[in-house]
C-alpha cells in the first residue's frame, strides 16, 4: 500500500504515477490470440474442438459435449437452496426494473422545411455472452450481461463458456435459466470469441459479444471489435473511497477489500482528510484480510496496488477523483451533494454512508459492468443501449427538396463531388 | 459490375459472397502504425515534428507551423462566396438542431425499497477530431463531427489535419470556425492520432477521438482504442437503392454513382425487380459517368464493386437488405412502409423517390458519420451520445440496505467473495 499526502513535495508526481498506471494484467498475448482466431475462422468446429480439448481437457464430440441443454439450467435453478434462489430472483427482477427504463425512445417528426427526420433503435438479432469457468465464473456477472440484452429484445441470446473437465457451474446455469438465455456452448478462451464473431458449422455468429474473461478472451475481443460490437475493453477492478473521519474504520476497510479480493491487480483508494483515520482503517484491513477466504488475493492487491491519500480539506478529493475516474466511488461523507456535483468521472456513484459498493455488484439494479483504467473519462456502464442500434431516416417531397436541396449541391461543388450534386438537380430539373 | 438474379441457380452463393466482402482496404498497416504510436508515445512533439516532415513536407518550429490561428478560420468563413456560405450556415443549423434532440436524459428516482437509483450524463472534456488533408478534406465531416461534439457540452474540441507543403483548405477552415472548434494542429495520420490519445508537451490529451481517414488512422484509432474513446471503424462508403420501374433511370443512376465517387472501394448496389430497368440504370450510369470530374474514382468502384441484383418480387429486397445491413438504403418506390418496417440493419435510410443520399451527406441534419462494412448489424451513426458518458448511482439508508442488502450479501457468499458479503453485513449488525 502507498501512503501519499498533498503536503509532501512529491504528491503530484506519486499521483501520477497511480493515474498513469494502468494494469492491463498478463502480458503480450496479442499473437497467440491473433493465430487462435484465424485457425477458428479457417477451420471452424475442428479448431474449436482441438482447442477445448487443450485449453480446457475436454472432449467435445456428441452434441451434449458442445452444448449444456436448458432443462439442465431450469433444473439447476429449482435445486436451489431457497435462499439463494430468492436472492437470485430479486437480483434479476431489480435488474430488470433498472434497464427497462433505459430502452431508448424513438423519433419521427416534420420539420418547417417539410423534411421527414427520424430514427429507429432495433436489437440486435443475436448477441454473445462471454462467461468464465473457474474462479470467475460469476452467476451476477451473467444477469448483469444477458437481462440487458434480453430487454433490449434480442431474440437469440448465446452464451460460451469453458467447462474444465466436463465441470459445470449450478450457480451459473442456474442464472442462465432465469435471465432466459437461448443456447449455451461449452467452449472458452479466445476460440469460442472467435467462434461467436465468424460463426462456426454448430455455432451461428452473433452481432455483439459482452462479458467478462481473461487476458486473452480481452485481446479477442479487442481484435475482433469491428468484426463483432463489443461491450468495452475490461481491465481489473477498482474502488475509491472517500471517506472522512465520522466512519467506522472497519466499514471501510471492508469496502476496500472488496475491491481486493477480486483479482490481485485489482486496486483500492482511499482518500481521507484524517492522517489517525486513514490508520485505523490500514490496521482493520489488516485485521480483517487475515479472516478473510479470499486474503491472498485480497493481501497481493493492497499490498501492491492499495493507495491512501491524505488530503488537507476533503473537497481537494473532487479533483483528485476526477483524474482517477475510477470504476466505483464511494461518497462516506455527511454532505454528499458536493462531491456527486464536481466528480464528472466515474463508472458508478454509492451515495452515503450505508451504501457499500458491494450491494451494486448484485441486486441494487444498475449494471456492474463499468469503465475500468481510467475509461470512465469517456465510456458508461453496460446498457440496453449496447444491445441496440439505431437507424436515421429522412422522407422528402419534391417541395422539400426544393428548399434545402440547392444548399447541398453547392456543398457538393464546392467539395469536387458532381454526382452528389447531379443526384440532387437531376430530380429538381 | 456484378448482374446477379434471385432466380439464377447459384445466387445464394454469389450474394453470400457479396455479403462477406467486407472491402476493408489498404492491406497490413498495423506494423507500421504500432510503430509510429510507440514513438509518438516515447518522444511527444519531436517524433511529430519528424513524421510530419517526412509525410507532409511540412516543417513544425514556429507556433505557426504548429496550429492553425482560429482568426485565419473567421477570415475564411467571411471570405467565403456568399451562397456557400449560406449552404455551410443552413448545414450546420440543421445539424445542431437534428441532434440538440439527441442529448439524454439524467434519471433520479427513488424505488418500493427506498434505493436511491439514478444515472447521469456528462460531455467528455476533450474530444479530437481528425480531419484528412487533400482528397478527402470535407468541411461537411468537420461540421458532422464537431456539431454533436459542442452539442453534447465538449468544452474543448481539438482538430488535428495535415496540411501537406503547409497548404490548408479554405472551405474546412470555414467550417472549423462555424463549428466553434477551440484548437487546430497541423499534423495528420496515425501520428496525429497518437498525439491525441497520450498527449504531447504542445497538444494536451482528449478523451475520445472521431473523424475519417485514410487506412493509418483508421489503423490508429483501433489500435488505441480503450485509451481513448473512438467513433467506429469505419470502410469504404456504400448505398443499397431499392427501386421499382416506375422511377427515372437517370435519378438511380445518379444516386447510385454519387457513392461510387467517393472511392474506388465505395460500393453501389442496386436491386430491383425488373431486368429491363436495371439495364436502363446501368446504360445511364455509364453516360453520366462519362461526364463527371470524379469519372476515373467512380468507373473503377461501379466496375470493381457494383452490383445490381434483379428478383422476382420486390419484398424480397428486405430480407437481402438485411444481409447487407447497408450504411445508406434508398427506398425509391410507392408504398415505402413495408421496408421501413422490414429493414432492421441500415445505417440510414432514405424514403421516397425524392430523397437522394447526397442530401443526408450535407444538409438534411441527421449524421452522415454511419456504419459500414455490415456493421449496421450492430452499430449506430455519431450522435451527441459518443461525445458523453453515463455515471450510474445508488444511494442507500439503513432501511433500504436492511430491506435488499441480505440478498446481496447471500449472492456474494455464494460467490465465493467473503469481503464483499462483509461490507454489507459489518452495516447491518
Amino acid at each position: 500500500m502507498k501512503l501519499l499526502r498533498t503536503t509532501d513535495v512529491d504528491f503530484e508526481k506519486g499521483f501520477r504515477r497511480i493515474v498513469d498506471d494502468r494494469r492491463e494484467g498478463a502480458g503480450d498475448v496479442a499473437a497467440d490470440v491473433a493465430a487462435i482466431i484465424s485457425r477458428v475462422k479457417a477451420k471452424g468446429d475442428v479448431a474449436l474442438s482441438e482447442y477445448t480439448q487443450r485449453f480446457d481437457d475436454h472432449q467435445l464430440t456428441e452434441d451434449g459435449d458442445w452444448r449444456i441443454d436448458l432443462a439442465d439450467c431450469a433444473a439447476a435453478f429449482e435445486g436451489l437452496e431457497p435462499t439463494l434462489r430468492d436472492a437470485l430472483v430479486l437480483a434479476a427482477e431489480r435488474i430488470r426494473t433498472y434497464h427497462e427504463s433505459q430502452r431508448p425512445t424513438d423519433r419521427d417528426e416534420i420539420d418547417s422545411a417539410g423534411v421527414r427526420l427520424g430514427a429507429r433503435w432495433r436489437p440486435v438479432d443475436a448477441a454473445g455472452l462471454y462467461v468464465p469457468g473457474g474462479r470467475a465464473a460469476y452467476p451476477s456477472s451473467l444477469l448483469m450481461n444477458a437481462i440487458p440484452a434480453k430487454v433490449a429484445g434480442v431474440e437469440r441470446l448465446v452464451v460460451v463458456t469453458p467447462t474444465p473437465k466436463g465441470q459445470t457451474n449450478p450457480l451459473v446455469l442456474a442464472a442462465a435459466h432465469l435471465a432466459g438465455v437461448d443456447e449455451i456452448w461449452r467452449v472458452g478462451g479466445a476460440q469460442a470469441v472467435a467462434a461467436l464473431a465468424y460463426g462456426t458449422d454448430r455455432i451461428r455468429r452473433v452481432d455483439v459479444v459482452t462479458g467478462p474473461g481473461n487476458a486473452w478472451v480481452a485481446e479477442a475481443k479487442r481484435q475482433l471489435y469491428g468484426v463483432v460490437g463489443i461491450d468495452m475493453v475490461a481491465g481489473p477492478s477498482e474502488i475509491l473511497v472517500i471517506a472522512d473521519n465520522k466512519n467506522d474504520p472497519d466499514w471501510i476497510a471492508a469496502d476496500l477489500l472488496s475491491q481486493a479480493e477480486h483479482d490481485p491487480d485489482a486496486q483500492s483508494i482511499l482518500i481521507t482528510d484524517d492522517e489517525e483515520f486513514a490508520d485505523q482503517v490500514a490496521d482493520r484491513i489488516d485485521v480483517q484480510c487475515a479472516m478473510l477466504s479470499t486474503r491472498r488475493t485480497a493481501r497481493a492487491s493492497w499490498d501492491d496496488h492499495g493507495v491512501i491519500v491524505v488530503v488537507e480539506r476533503l473537497d481537494q478529493a473532487i479533483g483528485l477523483a476526477n483524474r482517477l475516474a475510477a470504476e466505483h466511488v464511494e461518497l462516506a461523507v455527511n454532505d454528499t451533494a458536493p462531491f456527486l456535483d464536481g466528480i464528472r468521472h466515474a463508472g458508478s456513484m454509492f451515495i452515503g454512508r450505508m451504501a457499500p459498493e458491494a450491494v451494486g455488484d448484485y441486486v441494487a439494479g444498475p449494471n456492474h459492468v463499468l469503465p475500468t483504467g481510467r475509461r470512465a473519462r469517456f465510456s458508461s456502464g453496460l446498457s440496453v443501449i449496447d444491445f441496440m442500434k439505431r437507424t436515421s431516416f429522412i422522407e422528402m417531397n419534391h417541395n422539400s427538396l426544393a428548399v434545402i436541396g440547392p444548399a447541398a449541391a453547392a456543398l457538393a461543388h464546392a467539395e469536387g463531388l458532381p454526382a452528389h450534386a447531379n443526384s440532387i438537380e437531376v430530380r429538381l430539373k
